[in-house]
Protein backbone atom coordinates (compact mmCIF):
# COMPACT_ATOMS: atom_id res chain seq x y z
CA UNK A 1 0.00 0.00 0.00
CA UNK A 2 1.33 3.42 -0.67
CA UNK A 3 2.18 5.69 2.37
CA UNK A 4 0.86 8.48 3.26
CA UNK A 5 3.52 9.98 5.69
CA UNK A 6 3.58 7.05 8.31
CA UNK A 7 6.40 5.31 9.82
CA UNK A 8 5.73 1.43 9.70
CA UNK A 9 6.76 -1.25 11.70
CA UNK A 10 10.33 -2.50 10.88
CA UNK A 11 10.88 0.77 9.16
CA UNK A 12 14.23 2.94 10.17
CA UNK A 13 14.32 6.76 9.75
CA UNK A 14 17.36 8.80 10.43
CA UNK A 15 18.56 12.11 10.88
CA UNK A 16 19.11 13.62 7.53
CA UNK A 17 21.20 16.55 7.34
CA UNK A 18 19.50 19.68 6.14
CA UNK A 19 19.09 19.57 2.20
CA UNK A 20 21.58 22.60 1.63
CA UNK A 21 24.07 21.06 -0.86
CA UNK A 22 22.49 22.52 -3.90
CA UNK A 23 19.05 24.13 -5.06
CA UNK A 24 16.73 23.14 -7.60
CA UNK A 25 14.89 25.48 -9.54
CA UNK A 26 10.97 23.76 -10.64
CA UNK A 27 10.89 24.49 -14.75
CA UNK A 28 7.29 23.36 -14.79
CA UNK A 29 4.29 21.52 -13.60
CA UNK A 30 3.04 17.85 -14.80
CA UNK A 31 -1.30 17.71 -14.64
CA UNK A 32 -2.01 13.91 -14.29
CA UNK A 33 -5.33 11.99 -13.31
CA UNK A 34 -4.22 11.25 -9.73
CA UNK A 35 -4.77 13.14 -7.16
CA UNK A 36 -3.96 10.84 -4.11
CA UNK A 37 -0.99 8.62 -3.14
CA UNK A 38 -3.57 6.51 -2.31
CA UNK A 39 -5.06 5.61 -6.04
CA UNK A 40 -2.27 6.53 -8.05
CA UNK A 41 -0.24 3.98 -10.27
CA UNK A 42 2.81 2.44 -8.51
CA UNK A 43 4.42 2.75 -11.52
CA UNK A 44 3.60 4.17 -14.78
CA UNK A 45 2.58 2.12 -18.15
CA UNK A 46 3.18 3.23 -21.59
CA UNK A 47 -0.44 2.63 -22.46
CA UNK A 48 -1.61 4.68 -19.62
CA UNK A 49 -4.03 7.91 -19.82
CA UNK A 50 -2.00 11.17 -21.54
CA UNK A 51 -0.31 13.76 -18.98
CA UNK A 52 0.46 17.60 -19.73
CA UNK A 53 3.54 18.62 -18.94
CA UNK A 54 3.37 22.67 -18.73
CA UNK A 55 7.20 24.03 -19.36
CA UNK A 56 7.84 27.96 -17.54
CA UNK A 57 9.20 30.29 -19.30
CA UNK A 58 12.19 31.45 -19.46
CA UNK A 59 12.81 27.54 -20.66
CA UNK A 60 10.52 26.72 -24.11
CA UNK A 61 13.10 27.18 -26.32
CA UNK A 62 14.74 23.93 -25.02
CA UNK A 63 11.89 22.40 -26.32
CA UNK A 64 13.41 22.94 -29.94
CA UNK A 65 13.94 18.90 -31.27
CA UNK A 66 12.37 16.99 -28.18
CA UNK A 67 9.86 15.92 -30.75
CA UNK A 68 12.16 13.56 -33.16
CA UNK A 69 12.14 11.26 -29.89
CA UNK A 70 9.49 8.40 -28.83
CA UNK A 71 10.40 8.40 -25.73
CA UNK A 72 11.66 11.15 -23.38
CA UNK A 73 13.15 10.39 -19.63
CA UNK A 74 11.15 13.09 -17.09
CA UNK A 75 12.83 14.16 -14.21
CA UNK A 76 10.30 15.40 -11.10
CA UNK A 77 10.68 16.36 -7.78
CA UNK A 78 8.35 13.96 -5.16
CA UNK A 79 7.33 16.91 -3.06
CA UNK A 80 5.16 15.10 -0.09
CA UNK A 81 7.55 12.42 0.26
CA UNK A 82 9.55 11.90 3.72
CA UNK A 83 13.48 12.13 3.23
CA UNK A 84 14.80 10.51 6.32
CA UNK A 85 13.55 6.49 5.61
CA UNK A 86 16.44 4.32 5.16
CA UNK A 87 14.76 0.97 5.80
CA UNK A 88 10.89 0.78 4.14
CA UNK A 89 8.61 -1.97 4.53
CA UNK A 90 6.25 -1.51 1.31
CA UNK A 91 4.10 -4.15 1.98
CA UNK A 92 4.02 -3.13 5.41
CA UNK A 93 3.92 -6.45 6.62
CA UNK A 94 7.07 -6.10 9.13
CA UNK A 95 9.85 -7.08 6.61
CA UNK A 96 11.72 -4.31 5.89
CA UNK A 97 14.06 -3.03 2.83
CA UNK A 98 16.66 -0.42 2.04
CA UNK A 99 15.52 2.83 0.31
CA UNK A 100 18.22 2.32 -2.60
CA UNK A 101 16.96 -1.40 -3.13
CA UNK A 102 13.40 0.14 -4.11
CA UNK A 103 11.95 2.72 -6.30
CA UNK A 104 9.45 4.54 -3.52
CA UNK A 105 8.98 7.65 -3.73
CA UNK A 106 10.28 8.39 0.02
CA UNK A 107 14.06 8.89 -0.44
CA UNK A 108 16.93 11.27 0.52
CA UNK A 109 16.28 13.40 -2.76
CA UNK A 110 13.34 12.50 -3.75
CA UNK A 111 13.54 12.71 -7.21
CA UNK A 112 11.20 10.59 -9.62
CA UNK A 113 12.36 9.50 -13.33
CA UNK A 114 9.99 8.21 -15.93
CA UNK A 115 10.65 6.66 -19.36
CA UNK A 116 7.38 8.34 -21.28
CA UNK A 117 6.35 8.53 -24.80
CA UNK A 118 6.28 10.99 -26.26
CA UNK A 119 2.67 12.28 -27.79
CA UNK A 120 3.03 15.46 -28.94
CA UNK A 121 4.99 18.43 -27.92
CA UNK A 122 2.50 21.98 -28.20
CA UNK A 123 4.14 25.06 -27.49
CA UNK A 124 5.47 24.83 -24.13
CA UNK A 125 3.23 21.93 -23.20
CA UNK A 126 4.41 18.10 -23.62
CA UNK A 127 2.07 15.21 -23.61
CA UNK A 128 2.95 12.41 -22.76
CA UNK A 129 2.23 8.78 -21.77
CA UNK A 130 3.61 6.42 -18.97
CA UNK A 131 3.82 8.59 -16.03
CA UNK A 132 2.85 7.66 -12.34
CA UNK A 133 2.91 10.84 -10.31
CA UNK A 134 0.21 12.93 -8.79
CA UNK A 135 -1.35 15.87 -10.43
CA UNK A 136 0.81 18.82 -9.46
CA UNK A 137 4.23 17.26 -9.48
CA UNK A 138 7.07 20.02 -10.22
CA UNK A 139 9.02 19.26 -13.02
CA UNK A 140 13.15 19.43 -12.71
CA UNK A 141 13.66 18.18 -16.59
CA UNK A 142 13.46 16.64 -19.70
CA UNK A 143 15.65 14.43 -21.84
CA UNK A 144 15.64 12.04 -24.75
CA UNK A 145 15.37 8.57 -23.42
CA UNK A 146 19.15 7.44 -23.07
CA UNK A 147 18.57 4.41 -25.62
CA UNK A 148 17.35 6.78 -28.47
CA UNK A 149 20.08 9.26 -27.72
CA UNK A 150 23.08 9.22 -29.31
CA UNK A 151 25.39 12.06 -28.77
CA UNK A 152 26.39 15.10 -31.30
CA UNK A 153 29.49 16.24 -30.01
CA UNK A 154 32.25 14.21 -31.73
CA UNK A 155 33.94 11.26 -29.72
CA UNK A 156 36.34 11.63 -27.04
CA UNK A 157 38.97 9.97 -25.12
CA UNK A 158 36.75 8.23 -22.68
CA UNK A 159 34.11 7.47 -25.07
CA UNK A 160 36.90 3.92 -26.25
CA UNK A 161 38.05 3.53 -22.45
CA UNK A 162 36.94 -0.11 -21.32
CA UNK A 163 38.02 -2.45 -18.94
CA UNK A 164 38.84 -3.68 -15.12
CA UNK B 1 33.34 18.71 -27.88
CA UNK B 2 32.67 19.01 -24.66
CA UNK B 3 32.87 22.46 -23.13
CA UNK B 4 34.09 23.51 -20.14
CA UNK B 5 31.72 26.64 -19.46
CA UNK B 6 31.88 28.92 -22.77
CA UNK B 7 29.12 29.84 -24.92
CA UNK B 8 29.42 29.12 -28.73
CA UNK B 9 27.83 30.52 -31.68
CA UNK B 10 23.91 29.45 -32.10
CA UNK B 11 23.43 29.09 -28.15
CA UNK B 12 21.08 31.01 -25.92
CA UNK B 13 21.83 31.67 -22.23
CA UNK B 14 18.48 32.48 -20.29
CA UNK B 15 18.34 34.44 -16.44
CA UNK B 16 18.09 31.55 -14.96
CA UNK B 17 15.43 31.84 -11.42
CA UNK B 18 17.69 30.89 -8.38
CA UNK B 19 17.67 27.61 -7.22
CA UNK B 20 15.32 27.71 -4.10
CA UNK B 21 12.53 25.50 -5.03
CA UNK B 22 13.84 22.50 -3.37
CA UNK B 23 17.15 21.64 -1.66
CA UNK B 24 19.23 18.46 -2.44
CA UNK B 25 21.11 16.85 -0.03
CA UNK B 26 25.31 14.95 -1.40
CA UNK B 27 24.76 11.47 0.15
CA UNK B 28 28.01 10.15 -1.39
CA UNK B 29 31.10 10.11 -3.97
CA UNK B 30 31.88 9.05 -6.88
CA UNK B 31 35.30 7.57 -7.73
CA UNK B 32 35.97 7.41 -11.87
CA UNK B 33 38.98 7.62 -13.65
CA UNK B 34 37.82 10.63 -15.75
CA UNK B 35 39.27 14.46 -13.64
CA UNK B 36 38.26 16.43 -17.12
CA UNK B 37 35.22 16.42 -18.83
CA UNK B 38 37.39 17.31 -22.24
CA UNK B 39 38.15 13.95 -21.91
CA UNK B 40 35.31 11.69 -20.17
CA UNK B 41 33.28 9.49 -21.88
CA UNK B 42 30.26 11.17 -23.78
CA UNK B 43 28.33 8.26 -22.30
CA UNK B 44 28.68 5.65 -20.13
CA UNK B 45 29.31 1.79 -21.42
CA UNK B 46 28.42 -1.16 -19.53
CA UNK B 47 31.56 -2.82 -20.26
CA UNK B 48 33.68 0.47 -19.10
CA UNK B 49 35.95 0.59 -16.03
CA UNK B 50 34.55 -0.17 -12.71
CA UNK B 51 33.37 3.06 -10.69
CA UNK B 52 33.77 3.20 -6.75
CA UNK B 53 30.39 4.72 -5.61
CA UNK B 54 30.90 6.41 -1.71
CA UNK B 55 27.93 6.20 0.30
CA UNK B 56 27.88 8.60 3.63
CA UNK B 57 26.86 7.84 6.70
CA UNK B 58 23.59 7.88 7.74
CA UNK B 59 22.61 6.16 4.59
CA UNK B 60 24.53 3.00 4.86
CA UNK B 61 21.62 1.13 5.79
CA UNK B 62 19.68 2.20 2.86
CA UNK B 63 21.71 -0.14 0.69
CA UNK B 64 20.33 -3.24 1.91
CA UNK B 65 19.07 -5.51 -0.70
CA UNK B 66 20.64 -3.64 -3.22
CA UNK B 67 22.62 -6.02 -4.33
CA UNK B 68 19.83 -8.49 -5.33
CA UNK B 69 19.67 -5.97 -9.04
CA UNK B 70 21.86 -6.70 -11.90
CA UNK B 71 21.97 -3.55 -13.44
CA UNK B 72 21.27 0.12 -10.70
CA UNK B 73 20.02 3.47 -11.86
CA UNK B 74 22.56 6.42 -10.90
CA UNK B 75 21.45 9.48 -9.97
CA UNK B 76 24.39 12.64 -9.76
CA UNK B 77 24.68 16.37 -9.57
CA UNK B 78 26.95 17.32 -12.62
CA UNK B 79 28.29 20.23 -9.88
CA UNK B 80 30.81 21.65 -13.22
CA UNK B 81 27.45 22.95 -15.47
CA UNK B 82 26.56 25.78 -16.60
CA UNK B 83 22.57 26.05 -15.76
CA UNK B 84 21.38 29.00 -18.13
CA UNK B 85 21.43 27.76 -21.16
CA UNK B 86 18.23 26.46 -23.51
CA UNK B 87 20.07 26.24 -27.05
CA UNK B 88 22.64 24.71 -27.65
CA UNK B 89 25.35 23.44 -30.19
CA UNK B 90 27.14 19.88 -28.98
CA UNK B 91 29.12 19.87 -32.65
CA UNK B 92 29.98 23.52 -32.10
CA UNK B 93 29.35 24.12 -35.38
CA UNK B 94 26.83 26.89 -35.29
CA UNK B 95 23.41 24.30 -35.25
CA UNK B 96 22.14 24.75 -32.14
CA UNK B 97 19.48 22.37 -30.58
CA UNK B 98 16.85 22.68 -27.69
CA UNK B 99 18.63 21.89 -24.29
CA UNK B 100 15.66 19.50 -23.47
CA UNK B 101 16.74 17.47 -26.92
CA UNK B 102 19.98 16.57 -25.52
CA UNK B 103 21.52 15.14 -22.78
CA UNK B 104 24.15 17.55 -22.26
CA UNK B 105 25.14 17.95 -18.50
CA UNK B 106 24.27 21.77 -18.73
CA UNK B 107 20.82 21.95 -17.82
CA UNK B 108 18.41 24.24 -15.34
CA UNK B 109 18.96 21.05 -12.67
CA UNK B 110 22.48 19.34 -13.59
CA UNK B 111 21.13 16.17 -12.70
CA UNK B 112 22.83 13.09 -14.62
CA UNK B 113 21.24 9.87 -14.59
CA UNK B 114 23.20 6.41 -15.90
CA UNK B 115 21.81 2.89 -16.10
CA UNK B 116 25.00 0.98 -14.16
CA UNK B 117 25.94 -2.68 -14.03
CA UNK B 118 26.40 -3.33 -10.55
CA UNK B 119 29.71 -5.33 -9.74
CA UNK B 120 29.11 -5.39 -6.17
CA UNK B 121 28.18 -3.80 -2.28
CA UNK B 122 30.96 -3.82 -0.15
CA UNK B 123 30.15 -1.98 3.51
CA UNK B 124 29.21 1.61 2.63
CA UNK B 125 31.06 0.95 -1.46
CA UNK B 126 29.07 0.22 -4.40
CA UNK B 127 30.79 -0.73 -7.61
CA UNK B 128 29.11 -0.24 -11.06
CA UNK B 129 30.30 -0.23 -14.43
CA UNK B 130 28.98 2.58 -17.19
CA UNK B 131 29.12 5.75 -15.39
CA UNK B 132 30.31 8.99 -17.17
CA UNK B 133 30.59 11.46 -15.04
CA UNK B 134 33.75 13.11 -13.15
CA UNK B 135 35.60 12.07 -10.62
CA UNK B 136 34.34 13.39 -7.80
CA UNK B 137 31.19 13.56 -8.73
CA UNK B 138 28.17 14.18 -5.51
CA UNK B 139 25.59 11.18 -5.44
CA UNK B 140 21.82 12.17 -5.29
CA UNK B 141 20.44 8.63 -5.46
CA UNK B 142 20.44 5.01 -6.10
CA UNK B 143 17.76 3.00 -7.56
CA UNK B 144 16.89 -0.63 -8.94
CA UNK B 145 16.66 -0.18 -12.68
CA UNK B 146 13.15 0.23 -13.17
CA UNK B 147 12.97 -2.80 -15.72
CA UNK B 148 13.96 -4.89 -13.37
CA UNK B 149 11.98 -3.45 -9.61
CA UNK B 150 8.42 -5.22 -9.12
CA UNK B 151 6.61 -3.33 -6.75
CA UNK B 152 6.20 -4.68 -3.18
CA UNK B 153 3.54 -2.99 -2.62
CA UNK B 154 0.28 -4.46 -3.12
CA UNK B 155 -1.70 -3.44 -6.56
CA UNK B 156 -3.59 0.26 -6.33
CA UNK B 157 -6.70 1.35 -8.87
CA UNK B 158 -4.04 3.87 -10.48
CA UNK B 159 -2.18 0.27 -11.77
CA UNK B 160 -5.30 -0.43 -14.05
CA UNK B 161 -5.54 3.20 -15.28
CA UNK B 162 -5.09 2.94 -19.26
CA UNK B 163 -6.92 4.84 -21.81
CA UNK B 164 -6.54 8.33 -23.65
Amino acid sequence: MVRENEIRAGELAVDAPAPTDAGLIFIGRICTPWTSRLGAPRQGRLDGPVCRIEVFAPWEPALRGLEAYARVEVLYWLHLSRRDLVLQSPADNGLARGTFSLRSPARPNPIGTSIAALVGVEGRTVLVRGLDCLDGTPLLDLKPDRALFTPIAPPQEGDFHVGS
